[in-house]
C-alpha cells in the first residue's frame, strides 16, 4: 500500500488502562517499518499544548507489552477547547486549541494517533472537523462502555483481577459465614461487574443499568441461608443505583473525596444488607487496582491490533475515524459514530437472563 | 419453556481443560432450577461402561468455578466401540456400547451432556445414530481447534500461562544475552503459539500450519543481533514442523515418552538455532501447566453458557447437536458438521500477516 | 515416642488467615499416623458451645493445602467465659465455659488444638487454668504481632497481595502523576506495612509504631518532585496515627462501619497530602483481600510444622503451651508468655533505619 | 559513619536469579546517599575484561524492585583468571587478570560489589588476595546450597512458582488419576524440592542428599492407591539420584544440551514408576520458569538488605568478606569461609523428619 507519511504523533489520554503501552509499541513498530517517524507526546493533548513531544524509537517500546500505565504518560484534564490551569478551576477555562495546531505543524505532524475514550475522541472529532487536523482515534475505556467496537482492551485485565478479588473474598466469606461486598468499576455500564459476577460466581449483582431494591437483594440471601449456605457474595457496580433515583451516590458525590465515593454504594449496600438480614457485611473497593493489573494476553493482542491498524489508516488516509472491533474483525468507524453510541448492559441480555435463570439475585 | 425430561446425565472426556467444573456447574444449577436430576459419570463414558455415576448435589457444585482439572474425572481412554483393558493393548479392543446403553436405560437417564473434544463428541454422534441415545455435546479442546465453534474454553486460560511463561523468560533471555525457545500445546493447530507468541512479543513464532526452514529462524535472530538486540524467543507449537515432512515429531514419537516427545520440536530447534548462530539456547517445556491454571474470567463465562445453554437444548428436545459460540451468541450445530471441520490457523489470516508486517519471523 | 492420647479437638478461632487449613491438615494426617482420632469444631469455642463437632477424615483435609479460609468455619465472638447471643448486645453476656467443659467430656476428648490469636490463647489458658483442659495453641495472627513466636503463618501471604497492589498501583501513579496511597493491616503492629513498603518501594510509610507529622509526609513528597518524580507511593498501617494522638482513627471508630474505619487513615491521609501538595491523591483499601489470598510457600511450611509439633506436644503432655518459631527450630512456650509480649515494630529496628538510610520518609 | 570512598563498581555474575536488581538498587541508593558514584559493570566480570561498564543514574534504578533478570546483565563464562574465547573451548583458557585490574585502576574504582554464587565469589577472593582489590561479596543462589549465610534470595521466589506448579499439576493428576512428577532445581542441594514438595503436598520427594531405590517410590504410591488415592505428586530435584551412583545423570550429561539433561532425571523417573505401578505418568520441566519470577517480597528485603549493608562494608573498609543472613541480621563472613562451607538438606533433619512422619516418600 503506497504511503507519503513521513511523521505521526501519538498520545494517550484519560484515565490509564491495561494495554495502552501495547497499542503505542504496535504504533512505534509498524510505523517504523514502513518508514514513518513516530513522536511520543506527553500527558495526552497536554503534550501538544505545553510543546512536550520527542520521536520514540525501538528501545522505547521494548519490554512494555507486559506493562500496564502509559509510558507516555496521561492526564485527566487536557481538554484544549476548555483548558484550565493548575488551580483546576473550570471556571478559568480557555481555549487553547490553536496552540495544539500550532506545535503539530512546527513539528511537521502529518498525522495524530490518539489513544483514549470518549472525551478524548470527541475532542479528536473537534481537531478533525475545525482544523483538519488528520487524526485516527483507537478506543480505550476499562469500562468497555464506548460505541463503535465491540469491546476496549484493558476490560479483560480488569476482569482478571475482579475475578480474582471475588475469589479470594470467598474464603474469607466462608470461613465467617459473612456477606462480601466487593465494589468493581464502572460508573454506566455494569460490563465489570456482570463479567466478574459470573465469573466469581456472585450470588447477587447489581448494576447501573438494573436499579435494585435493598429488600430484594436482602431476600436472595435470606434464600441461601434457607438452604444452607451462610455466605453471599455481593458484586456492585460503582454506578450501581437503588430504585428510585441515585440517592446514595449524590450524597457521596457531594460531601466525601474519591475513595470515599468510590466506596459509596458499596459501603451502604452492605451496611443496609447487614442490618436486613442480620447477617455481618463486609465491603472490599478494588478502585485503582484495576488499572494497573498487567494487561491478560486477550487485551494485548487487541490493543496491538489496534495500534496497527492505526498506522494502516494513516498509510490510506482515512482520517476521522477510530479503529475498532466487530465480531473477529478490525474495522474503522467515523469518529461521531463512536462518541455518540454508548454501550450499556442489556437488562434482558443472553447474561443477564442466564444468571437470573440460575438464581442469581439483581435486586429485582 | 415446557419440558418433561425428570433426569439426565454428564460426563467429562478426553485431556482435561480448564472450564471443565464451570460447564459442570451450570449444567447441575440450570437443571436443579428446572427439576431436573442430574447424574454425575465418572471418568467419561468409562463411567457409562462399569457403571459408576450417581446424582450430583448443590453442594457437589459449589465452589469448582475457580478450579481446574474436573470433579468427575476424564479419560483418554474410554471409546466403548473400541475399547480395551487396563493393559491398554488396542489389539484387545471390544464393542461394548451396548453396556453403555444399559446403563443409560438401567438408571433412567433421558439425556446425556458430553463434554469434550473431537473424540468424544464422534463417539456421542455414534450413540445417537446407532442407539437414538439423545445426546447434547459441549465442545472442549485446549488447542482451540475444534469446528462448530468460534472459540472453545480453555484456550484463553492455557493463553494466560503460556503468556506469563513467555514474560518470566524474558528477564533471563535479556540478562543472559540467550536464545529461549518456549514450547506450547498445539498439534494440530498453531493456536496457543501464536496468540501467545503475540502477547508474549515473541521473536519467533513456530506453528503446525506453517513448516519452517531452520535457517530462516535463524536469520530473523541474526537479524535482531546486528540491530543491538543480544537476545531473542521462539514460541513453539508442540505440533510444529520443519518444511520437508515432520521428521523430528516422528522420530520423537518413534522411541520416547510423551514428555521426550512434548519436549522434541522445541529442543530440536533450541539445538539448531544455537549451532546455526553461535548463541546459546534454552528451552522450556510448558506442558501440563497449560492444563491446570485456574480457568479465566472468559473461559470460565463461555464454560457457564455452554452449560447453561445445553439444558436448553435438552428441555427443546434438540439432540444430535452440540453447543457453540457463533460472534457473541450461543449456536448449536450438528454433531456431524462440529466433527468434520478442524479450525486450524490460516496462513495468511490477519494475525500471521500482522505479525509478519511487524518484524515477527515464521522461519519461513 | 510412647503415647496415650486416643482423641483430640481441633479448631479455628478469631479473623482468618492464610495457612489455617495447612495446620489442620497437618494435625489431623500427624494424628491418625499416631492413631490419634481427630475431631474437628466448627466456628472457634462456639463449636463446644453449641455442640458442632464430628470427626475429621483423611479426605476432609485432602487438598487444602493451598486454600484460604478454614474448612472448620471460625468466629469472632465465641467468647465462653463471655458469650453473648446473636443480637451480639455484650450487655447479655454470659458465663458458658462449663457447657464447654461438658462437651469435651462428652466426646471424651483427650486434648484440645486451638488454633488463633491473643485472644482465643487467653480463653484456651483459662480453660486450661480454670478447668485443667490440657490444651495445646497454635499462634495465629495476620498482623504478626503476636508474642512467644519469631513470625506468625499469614503474615508472609498478606505480604504478598500487599506488595501486588504497591507493584500494580505503581503503573498508574507513573501514568498519571499522582501520589498513591495503599492502607494494608495492622491495627497495633506496622509489619505488613513496613515489609510490604520496603519491598513494593514505598516512597513514604507510615506505622502505628511511629507517629507520623503529616506535614513531614509531605515534605517528603515535595523533595521528590524537586528531583524530578512527579509520583509518590504511601503506605499506610491501617492503624498508623497522627503526632498528638490518634485523632482520625477515634472519631472514624466512633461513627462508622468497619470498611469505613478501615478506609479511615488512609483516606484522611491522602486528602491531607494532596491538599499540601496540590498532586492529585487516591486510596487504595486492600482490606480482606489480605486474608484470603492463597498461602505462601513460607506460610504452608510454617503452618504445617506448627500443627506436626502440636501433635507431638500433645503426645509428650505438655500442655497448657503454645507452638512458636524462634530462628530455625519449631518451640513450645508457656500460653502467659505468648498472651502477654505483644510483637511491635522497634522505631530504631534495622528494617527502619536502613529506610530512613535509603531516602524512605516516615513522616518525621 | 566516616567514609572516604568516592567511587565503586557493581557487578552480578552466574546464572541470574530474583532479586538481583534489587540488591543493585540498594547499592545503588545508599552509595548516592552517602556521596559515593557507582559503576556498572555488564556481564560480571567480562565487563571489567572488555571495559563495559557506566555510571548508574537514580533513573537507571527506577522501578527496577519487581523485576528478574539483571539490569548489568550476567555472565556463566567471565572467570579473568581462566578466561577462553567466544567458542567457549577452555583447552584456550588464559589469565587475564591483570586486564581486571587495570581497568579498575583506570576507572578509579575504590572498590568491588560482586553479586554471584560460589565460583564468583572465588575469583572475587582471588583478586582480593593477589591484587589487593577491594571486594564485597553479595552471595545468590537460587539452589541456596551457599555457604556464610542462612539463605540467599531467589530462594523463596523460585519456591513461589514450583509451589504453585505442583498446585496446578494437582487437577490434572487427580482428573486423570495419573502420577505428575515435576522436576525443580537443585545439582547438589534439595532445598527448592523439599520446601515446595511440602508446601505443595508432594506424596514424593526424591533429593540428591537422599540417594532414592525407584522400587520404594513405587511402593508410596501403591500405598497410596490402595489407600483410595488414585493420583500421586513427585517432586523430583534436578540433581536426585538413584542409590549406586549417578548414572542416569551421567548418562543425560553425556549426550544432550542442557534442557534434556535437566529433564533427564525427572523423565527417568516417571517412566520407571510408570512401569512399575501401571499408573499414567507425566512430567513437567520447570527449568527457566523458576530463575524470571518476580521476586517475592521476602526477597525482595533480603536483597534490599544485601545491597544496604554492602556498602556499609565498603564504608567500614571491611574487605575480603561477604554480606550474608544469620538469623534475623545482616553478618559479615570472610570470603573462605562462604565458598567453603556448601549448605545441604540433611537427611535426617527437622523438615525431612517432619516430612516422612507425615507419610512423605522420600524413596528410601
Amino acid at each position: 500500500m503506497a504511503q507519503r507519511v513521513k511523521r505521526i504523533g501519538v498520545l494517550t489520554a484519560g484515565g490509564d488502562c491495561p494495554g495502552l503501552n501495547a497499542v503505542i509499541r504496535a504504533v512505534v513498530r509498524t510505523a517504523h517499518k514502513n518508514g514513518i517517524e513516530v513522536y511520543g507526546i506527553f500527558d495526552g493533548y497536554a503534550g501538544l499544548i505545553e510543546k512536550r513531544l520527542r520521536p520514540l524509537t525501538e528501545t522505547d517500546v521494548s519490554g512494555i507489552l507486559p506493562k500496564s500505565g502509559t509510558i507516555l504518560g496521561t492526564s485527566n484534564r487536557d481538554n484544549p477547547f476548555k483548558y484550565y490551569d493548575d488551580k483546576g478551576d473550570p471556571a478559568n477555562a480557555v481555549d487553547v486549541s490553536e496552540q495544539v495546531v500550532k506545535t503539530i505543524e512546527y513539528n511537521d505532524l502529518e498525522a495524530l494517533v490518539t489513544i483514549g475514550g470518549d472525551g478524548t475522541q470527541s475532542i479528536s472529532m473537534e481537531f478533525f472537523k475545525r482544523y483538519g487536523i488528520p487524526v485516527v482515534g483507537v478506543p480505550k475505556t476499562i469500562d468497555n462502555d464506548l460505541g463503535g467496537t465491540d469491546i476496549t482492551f484493558g476490560f479483560d485485565s480488569a476482569l482478571q483481577i475482579a475475578t480474582y478479588a471475588i475469589d479470594t473474598l470467598h474464603a474469607t466469606a466462608e470461613a465467617h459465614h459473612r456477606i462480601m461486598a466487593v465494589e468493581v468499576m464502572g460508573r454506566n455500564a455494569g460490563w465489570i461487574a456482570l463479567h466478574s459476577g459470573i465469573a466469581g460466581g456472585g450470588d447477587v449483582i447489581l448494576l447501573p443499568e438494573i436499579p435494585f431494591k435493598i429488600e430484594k437483594v436482602a431476600e436472595t440471601i435470606r434464600h441461601r441461608i434457607d438452604s444452607g449456605k451462610r455466605f453471599s457474595l455481593i458484586v456492585v457496580s460503582e454506578g450501581a443505583k437503588p430504585e428510585g433515583g441515585d440517592v446514595v451516590v449524590k450524597k457521596m458525590v457531594k460531601d466525601a473525596s474519591e475513595p470515599i465515593r468510590l466506596g459509596g454504594i458499596g459501603n451502604r449496600v452492605a451496611e443496609q444488607v447487614e442490618e436486613l438480614t442480620g447477617i455481618e457485611a463486609r465491603v472490599t473497593v478494588l478502585g485503582h487496582l484495576q488499572r494497573g493489573v498487567s494487561p491478560s494476553p486477550f487485551d494485548r493482542i487487541l490493543a496491538t491490533r489496534f495500534g496497527y491498524y492505526a498506522i494502516d489508516l494513516i498509510m490510506k488516509g482515512e482520517f476521522g475515524h477510530m479503529v475498532g472491533l466487530s465480531g473477529r474483525d478490525i474495522v474503522s468507524v467515523p469518529l461521531e459514530e463512536a462518541t455518540h453510541r454508548p454501550r450499556i448492559v442489556e437488562p434482558d441480555g443472553p447474561l443477564v437472563r442466564m444468571s437470573m435463570d440460575m438464581g442469581v439475585g439483581f435486586g429485582v
